[in-house]
Protein backbone atom coordinates (compact mmCIF):
# COMPACT_ATOMS: atom_id res chain seq x y z
CA UNK A 1 0.00 0.00 0.00
CA UNK A 2 1.58 3.81 -0.85
CA UNK A 3 2.92 5.23 2.02
CA UNK A 4 1.59 8.36 0.17
CA UNK A 5 -1.71 7.70 0.91
CA UNK A 6 -3.22 10.05 4.29
CA UNK A 7 -2.19 7.49 7.23
CA UNK A 8 -5.50 7.47 8.76
CA UNK A 9 -6.70 5.61 11.94
CA UNK A 10 -9.28 3.59 10.19
CA UNK A 11 -6.25 2.28 7.29
CA UNK A 12 -4.60 1.08 10.40
CA UNK A 13 -7.38 -0.42 11.85
CA UNK A 14 -7.94 -2.51 8.27
CA UNK A 15 -4.74 -3.62 8.24
CA UNK A 16 -4.07 -4.16 11.90
CA UNK A 17 -7.43 -6.99 11.13
CA UNK A 18 -5.10 -8.23 7.85
CA UNK A 19 -2.26 -8.82 9.92
CA UNK A 20 -4.17 -10.35 12.90
CA UNK A 21 -6.26 -12.39 10.22
CA UNK A 22 -2.35 -13.98 8.85
CA UNK A 23 -0.23 -13.68 11.96
CA UNK A 24 -3.14 -14.65 14.75
CA UNK A 25 -3.23 -12.69 17.67
CA UNK A 26 -0.38 -13.93 19.57
CA UNK A 27 2.17 -12.61 16.98
CA UNK A 28 0.50 -9.92 15.50
CA UNK A 29 2.82 -6.61 15.67
CA UNK A 30 2.88 -3.33 15.26
CA UNK A 31 6.02 -3.47 13.40
CA UNK A 32 3.87 -6.10 11.42
CA UNK A 33 1.25 -3.36 10.33
CA UNK A 34 3.31 -0.38 9.88
CA UNK A 35 5.53 -3.16 7.22
CA UNK A 36 1.84 -3.93 5.62
CA UNK A 37 1.14 -0.32 5.23
CA UNK A 38 4.76 0.77 4.41
CA UNK A 39 4.91 3.01 6.85
CA UNK A 40 7.29 3.46 10.02
CA UNK A 41 5.94 2.15 12.94
CA UNK A 42 6.46 5.34 14.51
CA UNK A 43 3.22 6.55 12.27
CA UNK A 44 1.42 4.11 13.86
CA UNK A 45 2.47 5.23 17.17
CA UNK A 46 1.38 8.54 16.10
CA UNK A 47 -2.45 7.28 15.95
CA UNK A 48 -2.47 4.44 18.57
CA UNK A 49 -0.45 5.70 21.36
CA UNK A 50 0.33 1.52 22.26
CA UNK A 51 0.21 -2.00 20.87
CA UNK A 52 -3.01 -2.24 23.41
CA UNK A 53 -4.52 0.72 22.48
CA UNK A 54 -4.88 -0.64 18.81
CA UNK A 55 -5.98 -4.04 19.66
CA UNK A 56 -8.75 -2.03 22.03
CA UNK A 57 -9.46 -0.05 18.61
CA UNK A 58 -9.83 -2.84 16.24
CA UNK A 59 -11.58 -4.53 18.61
CA UNK A 60 -14.09 -2.16 18.93
CA UNK A 61 -14.23 -1.66 15.15
CA UNK A 62 -15.36 -5.37 14.72
CA UNK A 63 -18.16 -5.05 18.12
CA UNK A 64 -19.58 -1.94 16.26
CA UNK A 65 -19.88 -3.79 13.14
CA UNK A 66 -22.81 -5.49 14.60
CA UNK A 67 -24.28 -2.92 17.11
CA UNK A 68 -24.53 -0.44 14.14
CA UNK A 69 -26.26 -2.70 12.29
CA UNK A 70 -29.00 -3.44 14.55
CA UNK A 71 -29.57 0.36 15.93
CA UNK A 72 -31.56 0.46 12.86
CA UNK A 73 -33.98 -1.68 13.68
CA UNK A 74 -33.79 -0.59 17.44
CA UNK A 75 -35.08 2.80 16.72
CA UNK A 76 -37.58 1.67 13.36
CA UNK A 77 -40.87 3.12 15.02
CA UNK A 78 -42.67 2.05 11.57
CA UNK A 79 -42.29 -1.47 12.95
CA UNK A 80 -44.82 -2.99 15.87
CA UNK A 81 -42.78 -3.28 18.93
CA UNK A 82 -43.29 -7.24 19.13
CA UNK A 83 -41.82 -7.53 15.32
CA UNK A 84 -39.02 -4.82 16.03
CA UNK A 85 -37.86 -7.14 18.82
CA UNK A 86 -38.27 -10.07 16.51
CA UNK A 87 -36.01 -8.66 13.67
CA UNK A 88 -33.67 -7.16 16.41
CA UNK A 89 -32.91 -11.03 17.75
CA UNK A 90 -33.19 -12.49 14.26
CA UNK A 91 -30.57 -9.50 13.08
CA UNK A 92 -28.05 -10.53 16.07
CA UNK A 93 -28.07 -14.36 15.56
CA UNK A 94 -27.44 -13.63 11.74
CA UNK A 95 -24.99 -11.34 12.00
CA UNK A 96 -23.37 -13.52 14.73
CA UNK A 97 -23.54 -16.70 12.98
CA UNK A 98 -22.13 -14.86 10.04
CA UNK A 99 -19.22 -13.40 11.31
CA UNK A 100 -18.43 -17.20 12.61
CA UNK A 101 -19.11 -19.23 9.64
CA UNK A 102 -17.74 -16.91 6.73
CA UNK A 103 -14.61 -16.84 8.44
CA UNK A 104 -13.95 -18.22 11.09
CA UNK A 105 -10.11 -18.06 11.39
CA UNK A 106 -10.92 -13.92 12.09
CA UNK A 107 -13.81 -15.19 14.22
CA UNK A 108 -11.01 -17.14 16.39
CA UNK A 109 -9.13 -14.16 16.59
CA UNK A 110 -11.92 -11.75 17.89
CA UNK A 111 -12.75 -14.63 19.90
CA UNK A 112 -9.33 -14.11 21.56
CA UNK A 113 -8.97 -10.27 21.60
CA UNK A 114 -12.14 -9.87 23.15
CA UNK A 115 -11.05 -11.62 25.99
CA UNK A 116 -8.81 -9.30 26.95
CA UNK A 117 -10.90 -6.59 25.93
CA UNK A 118 -12.83 -6.51 29.23
CA UNK A 119 -13.81 -3.26 29.30
CA UNK A 120 -14.78 -2.90 24.99
CA UNK A 121 -17.02 -6.05 25.57
CA UNK A 122 -18.86 -4.87 28.15
CA UNK A 123 -19.40 -1.25 26.42
CA UNK A 124 -20.60 -3.13 23.41
CA UNK A 125 -23.61 -5.49 25.31
CA UNK A 126 -23.99 -2.10 27.32
CA UNK A 127 -24.71 -0.30 23.91
CA UNK A 128 -26.93 -3.41 23.08
CA UNK A 129 -28.79 -3.69 26.10
CA UNK A 130 -29.93 0.36 25.31
CA UNK A 131 -31.06 -0.62 22.09
CA UNK A 132 -33.24 -3.28 23.67
CA UNK A 133 -34.58 -1.26 26.31
CA UNK A 134 -35.71 1.31 23.75
CA UNK A 135 -37.75 -1.34 22.11
CA UNK A 136 -39.18 -2.34 25.38
CA UNK A 137 -40.19 1.04 26.29
CA UNK A 138 -41.92 1.74 23.04
CA UNK A 139 -43.80 -1.49 23.62
CA UNK A 140 -44.82 -0.37 27.22
CA UNK A 141 -45.79 2.91 26.02
CA UNK A 142 -47.60 1.68 23.37
CA UNK A 143 -49.18 -1.07 25.30
CA UNK A 144 -47.96 -4.04 24.09
CA UNK A 145 -45.50 -4.86 26.52
CA UNK A 146 -45.62 -5.27 30.00
CA UNK A 147 -42.41 -4.57 32.32
CA UNK A 148 -41.81 -2.89 35.84
CA UNK A 149 -38.42 -1.47 34.71
CA UNK A 150 -37.83 -2.01 30.63
CA UNK A 151 -34.12 -1.82 31.40
CA UNK A 152 -34.21 -4.80 33.81
CA UNK A 153 -36.61 -6.76 31.22
CA UNK A 154 -34.02 -5.80 28.23
CA UNK A 155 -30.98 -7.60 30.16
CA UNK A 156 -33.05 -10.49 30.69
CA UNK A 157 -33.81 -11.18 27.33
CA UNK A 158 -30.62 -10.39 25.92
CA UNK A 159 -29.62 -12.81 28.77
CA UNK A 160 -32.01 -15.37 27.87
CA UNK A 161 -30.77 -15.77 24.29
CA UNK A 162 -27.22 -16.05 24.64
CA UNK A 163 -27.25 -19.03 23.17
CA UNK A 164 -27.90 -17.04 19.88
CA UNK A 165 -25.23 -14.27 20.03
CA UNK A 166 -22.64 -15.46 23.14
CA UNK A 167 -19.19 -16.67 20.64
CA UNK A 168 -19.02 -19.51 23.92
CA UNK A 169 -22.04 -21.09 21.61
CA UNK A 170 -20.71 -20.87 18.14
CA UNK A 171 -20.03 -24.46 17.81
CA UNK A 172 -24.12 -24.92 18.14
CA UNK A 173 -24.81 -22.58 15.57
CA UNK A 174 -25.26 -24.46 12.67
CA UNK A 175 -26.80 -27.61 13.81
CA UNK A 176 -29.96 -28.87 12.70
CA UNK A 177 -32.29 -27.56 15.88
CA UNK A 178 -30.57 -24.21 16.14
CA UNK A 179 -33.06 -22.71 14.06
CA UNK A 180 -36.10 -24.07 15.77
CA UNK A 181 -34.42 -23.77 19.24
CA UNK A 182 -34.07 -19.70 18.81
CA UNK A 183 -38.00 -19.63 17.58
CA UNK A 184 -39.02 -21.25 20.84
CA UNK A 185 -36.84 -19.02 23.12
CA UNK A 186 -38.00 -16.02 21.03
CA UNK A 187 -42.00 -17.19 21.40
CA UNK A 188 -41.47 -17.78 25.20
CA UNK A 189 -39.59 -14.48 25.73
CA UNK A 190 -42.25 -12.67 23.75
CA UNK A 191 -45.09 -14.32 26.12
CA UNK A 192 -43.60 -13.33 29.29
CA UNK A 193 -43.14 -9.82 27.71
CA UNK A 194 -46.91 -9.50 25.98
CA UNK A 195 -49.22 -7.09 27.79
CA UNK B 1 -6.43 -47.84 51.41
CA UNK B 2 -6.29 -51.51 52.31
CA UNK B 3 -7.17 -53.85 48.81
CA UNK B 4 -8.95 -56.55 50.98
CA UNK B 5 -12.10 -54.42 51.01
CA UNK B 6 -14.17 -55.63 48.21
CA UNK B 7 -13.29 -53.43 45.27
CA UNK B 8 -16.37 -51.93 43.72
CA UNK B 9 -16.68 -49.68 40.75
CA UNK B 10 -18.03 -47.55 43.49
CA UNK B 11 -14.55 -46.95 45.26
CA UNK B 12 -12.82 -46.90 42.08
CA UNK B 13 -14.72 -44.21 40.97
CA UNK B 14 -14.21 -42.25 44.20
CA UNK B 15 -10.33 -43.01 44.16
CA UNK B 16 -10.73 -41.88 40.27
CA UNK B 17 -12.38 -38.50 41.70
CA UNK B 18 -8.97 -38.23 44.44
CA UNK B 19 -6.35 -38.86 41.65
CA UNK B 20 -7.75 -36.44 39.34
CA UNK B 21 -8.41 -34.01 41.55
CA UNK B 22 -4.19 -34.30 42.40
CA UNK B 23 -2.75 -34.90 38.97
CA UNK B 24 -5.28 -33.08 37.00
CA UNK B 25 -6.96 -34.73 34.00
CA UNK B 26 -4.18 -34.20 31.53
CA UNK B 27 -1.73 -36.67 33.48
CA UNK B 28 -4.08 -38.79 35.75
CA UNK B 29 -3.67 -42.55 34.79
CA UNK B 30 -5.15 -45.39 35.64
CA UNK B 31 -1.71 -46.78 37.06
CA UNK B 32 -2.32 -44.13 40.09
CA UNK B 33 -5.70 -44.91 40.69
CA UNK B 34 -4.70 -48.51 41.15
CA UNK B 35 -1.98 -46.88 43.42
CA UNK B 36 -4.17 -45.16 45.72
CA UNK B 37 -6.33 -48.11 45.77
CA UNK B 38 -3.65 -50.42 46.56
CA UNK B 39 -4.86 -52.85 44.22
CA UNK B 40 -2.78 -54.01 40.44
CA UNK B 41 -3.91 -51.88 37.76
CA UNK B 42 -5.65 -55.44 36.18
CA UNK B 43 -7.92 -55.02 39.09
CA UNK B 44 -9.26 -51.79 38.10
CA UNK B 45 -9.06 -52.76 34.44
CA UNK B 46 -11.59 -55.84 35.36
CA UNK B 47 -14.64 -53.01 36.39
CA UNK B 48 -13.71 -50.71 33.73
CA UNK B 49 -11.99 -52.03 30.69
CA UNK B 50 -10.29 -48.75 28.81
CA UNK B 51 -9.07 -45.63 30.52
CA UNK B 52 -11.94 -44.08 28.32
CA UNK B 53 -14.86 -46.28 29.94
CA UNK B 54 -13.32 -45.11 33.37
CA UNK B 55 -13.13 -41.23 32.30
CA UNK B 56 -16.58 -41.30 31.18
CA UNK B 57 -17.95 -43.22 34.32
CA UNK B 58 -16.49 -40.51 36.60
CA UNK B 59 -17.86 -37.66 34.60
CA UNK B 60 -21.56 -39.54 34.50
CA UNK B 61 -21.16 -39.78 38.20
CA UNK B 62 -20.08 -36.51 39.12
CA UNK B 63 -23.24 -35.04 36.50
CA UNK B 64 -25.45 -37.61 38.32
CA UNK B 65 -25.26 -36.20 41.38
CA UNK B 66 -26.51 -32.76 40.19
CA UNK B 67 -30.04 -34.47 38.45
CA UNK B 68 -30.47 -36.88 41.08
CA UNK B 69 -30.81 -33.84 43.34
CA UNK B 70 -33.17 -32.19 41.24
CA UNK B 71 -35.41 -35.11 40.26
CA UNK B 72 -36.93 -34.88 44.00
CA UNK B 73 -38.47 -31.61 43.56
CA UNK B 74 -39.44 -31.72 40.08
CA UNK B 75 -41.02 -35.04 41.16
CA UNK B 76 -43.01 -33.13 44.08
CA UNK B 77 -46.46 -32.55 43.11
CA UNK B 78 -47.19 -30.99 46.61
CA UNK B 79 -45.79 -28.00 45.12
CA UNK B 80 -47.55 -25.71 42.55
CA UNK B 81 -46.20 -25.99 39.32
CA UNK B 82 -44.76 -22.57 39.40
CA UNK B 83 -43.02 -22.68 42.61
CA UNK B 84 -41.66 -26.41 41.33
CA UNK B 85 -40.18 -24.17 38.00
CA UNK B 86 -38.62 -21.66 40.74
CA UNK B 87 -37.41 -23.93 42.99
CA UNK B 88 -35.87 -26.43 40.16
CA UNK B 89 -34.24 -23.83 38.60
CA UNK B 90 -32.93 -22.11 41.56
CA UNK B 91 -31.66 -25.72 42.91
CA UNK B 92 -29.47 -26.17 39.74
CA UNK B 93 -28.14 -22.84 40.31
CA UNK B 94 -27.31 -23.29 43.52
CA UNK B 95 -25.41 -26.88 43.09
CA UNK B 96 -23.71 -25.63 40.02
CA UNK B 97 -22.35 -22.54 41.91
CA UNK B 98 -21.72 -24.78 44.85
CA UNK B 99 -19.48 -26.95 42.72
CA UNK B 100 -17.89 -24.06 41.22
CA UNK B 101 -17.34 -22.52 44.41
CA UNK B 102 -16.08 -24.81 46.79
CA UNK B 103 -13.79 -27.12 44.66
CA UNK B 104 -12.53 -24.60 41.67
CA UNK B 105 -9.79 -27.32 41.03
CA UNK B 106 -12.14 -30.20 41.05
CA UNK B 107 -15.11 -28.22 38.85
CA UNK B 108 -12.05 -27.19 36.57
CA UNK B 109 -10.77 -30.87 36.19
CA UNK B 110 -14.72 -31.94 34.96
CA UNK B 111 -15.36 -28.68 32.71
CA UNK B 112 -12.10 -30.75 30.93
CA UNK B 113 -13.57 -34.03 31.05
CA UNK B 114 -17.24 -32.73 30.19
CA UNK B 115 -15.64 -31.30 26.91
CA UNK B 116 -14.59 -34.58 26.48
CA UNK B 117 -17.39 -36.73 27.16
CA UNK B 118 -19.68 -35.14 25.10
CA UNK B 119 -22.35 -38.22 24.79
CA UNK B 120 -22.48 -38.16 28.84
CA UNK B 121 -23.06 -34.51 28.75
CA UNK B 122 -25.66 -34.84 25.66
CA UNK B 123 -27.37 -37.58 28.33
CA UNK B 124 -27.11 -34.79 31.63
CA UNK B 125 -28.93 -32.04 29.70
CA UNK B 126 -31.11 -34.57 28.50
CA UNK B 127 -31.91 -35.99 31.77
CA UNK B 128 -32.77 -31.94 33.51
CA UNK B 129 -34.56 -31.38 29.74
CA UNK B 130 -36.93 -34.44 31.00
CA UNK B 131 -37.35 -33.42 34.74
CA UNK B 132 -38.41 -29.37 33.45
CA UNK B 133 -40.89 -31.50 30.88
CA UNK B 134 -42.45 -33.19 33.52
CA UNK B 135 -43.07 -29.89 35.81
CA UNK B 136 -44.53 -28.06 32.60
CA UNK B 137 -46.70 -30.82 31.63
CA UNK B 138 -47.90 -30.67 35.00
CA UNK B 139 -48.76 -26.97 34.93
CA UNK B 140 -50.61 -27.52 31.87
CA UNK B 141 -52.70 -30.40 33.04
CA UNK B 142 -53.20 -28.35 36.45
CA UNK B 143 -54.30 -25.19 34.01
CA UNK B 144 -51.43 -23.30 35.55
CA UNK B 145 -49.23 -23.06 32.53
CA UNK B 146 -49.57 -22.68 28.56
CA UNK B 147 -47.90 -24.48 26.14
CA UNK B 148 -48.18 -26.33 22.64
CA UNK B 149 -45.60 -28.89 23.72
CA UNK B 150 -44.16 -29.06 26.68
CA UNK B 151 -40.66 -30.91 25.84
CA UNK B 152 -39.95 -27.61 23.48
CA UNK B 153 -40.95 -25.21 26.28
CA UNK B 154 -38.75 -26.98 28.56
CA UNK B 155 -36.02 -27.01 26.44
CA UNK B 156 -36.14 -23.44 25.65
CA UNK B 157 -36.67 -22.94 29.37
CA UNK B 158 -33.39 -24.58 30.39
CA UNK B 159 -31.27 -22.99 27.21
CA UNK B 160 -32.76 -19.27 28.13
CA UNK B 161 -31.30 -20.01 31.97
CA UNK B 162 -27.78 -21.53 30.01
CA UNK B 163 -26.21 -18.44 32.04
CA UNK B 164 -26.83 -19.87 35.13
CA UNK B 165 -26.17 -23.51 34.96
CA UNK B 166 -23.59 -23.79 31.94
CA UNK B 167 -20.10 -23.93 33.29
CA UNK B 168 -19.04 -21.42 30.69
CA UNK B 169 -20.57 -19.06 32.81
CA UNK B 170 -18.83 -19.90 36.15
CA UNK B 171 -16.75 -16.95 35.89
CA UNK B 172 -20.12 -14.91 36.75
CA UNK B 173 -22.00 -17.03 39.21
CA UNK B 174 -20.19 -14.75 42.21
CA UNK B 175 -21.07 -11.36 40.78
CA UNK B 176 -23.25 -8.90 42.72
CA UNK B 177 -25.26 -9.25 39.84
CA UNK B 178 -26.39 -12.53 39.34
CA UNK B 179 -28.92 -13.36 41.83
CA UNK B 180 -30.74 -10.08 40.71
CA UNK B 181 -30.29 -11.52 36.86
CA UNK B 182 -31.32 -14.81 37.74
CA UNK B 183 -34.77 -13.58 39.19
CA UNK B 184 -35.19 -11.42 36.41
CA UNK B 185 -34.57 -14.62 33.64
CA UNK B 186 -36.94 -16.51 36.43
CA UNK B 187 -39.77 -13.54 36.16
CA UNK B 188 -39.73 -13.32 32.52
CA UNK B 189 -39.55 -17.18 31.76
CA UNK B 190 -42.93 -17.85 34.23
CA UNK B 191 -44.69 -15.11 32.84
CA UNK B 192 -44.43 -16.21 29.34
CA UNK B 193 -45.44 -19.90 30.63
CA UNK B 194 -48.28 -18.52 32.74
CA UNK B 195 -51.72 -19.87 31.14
Amino acid sequence: MAATETLTAERILEATEEVLRRHGPAKATVVDVARALGVSHGSVYRHFRTKAALREAVTKRWLDRTSEALDGIAGDGARAPETRLRDWLAALFTAKRRKAGDDPELFATYSVLAGEQVGAVAEHIDELTEQLTRIVADGVAAGAFHSEDPAVSARAVFQATGRFHDPAYAGEWDRAEADADFAAAVDLLLRGLRA
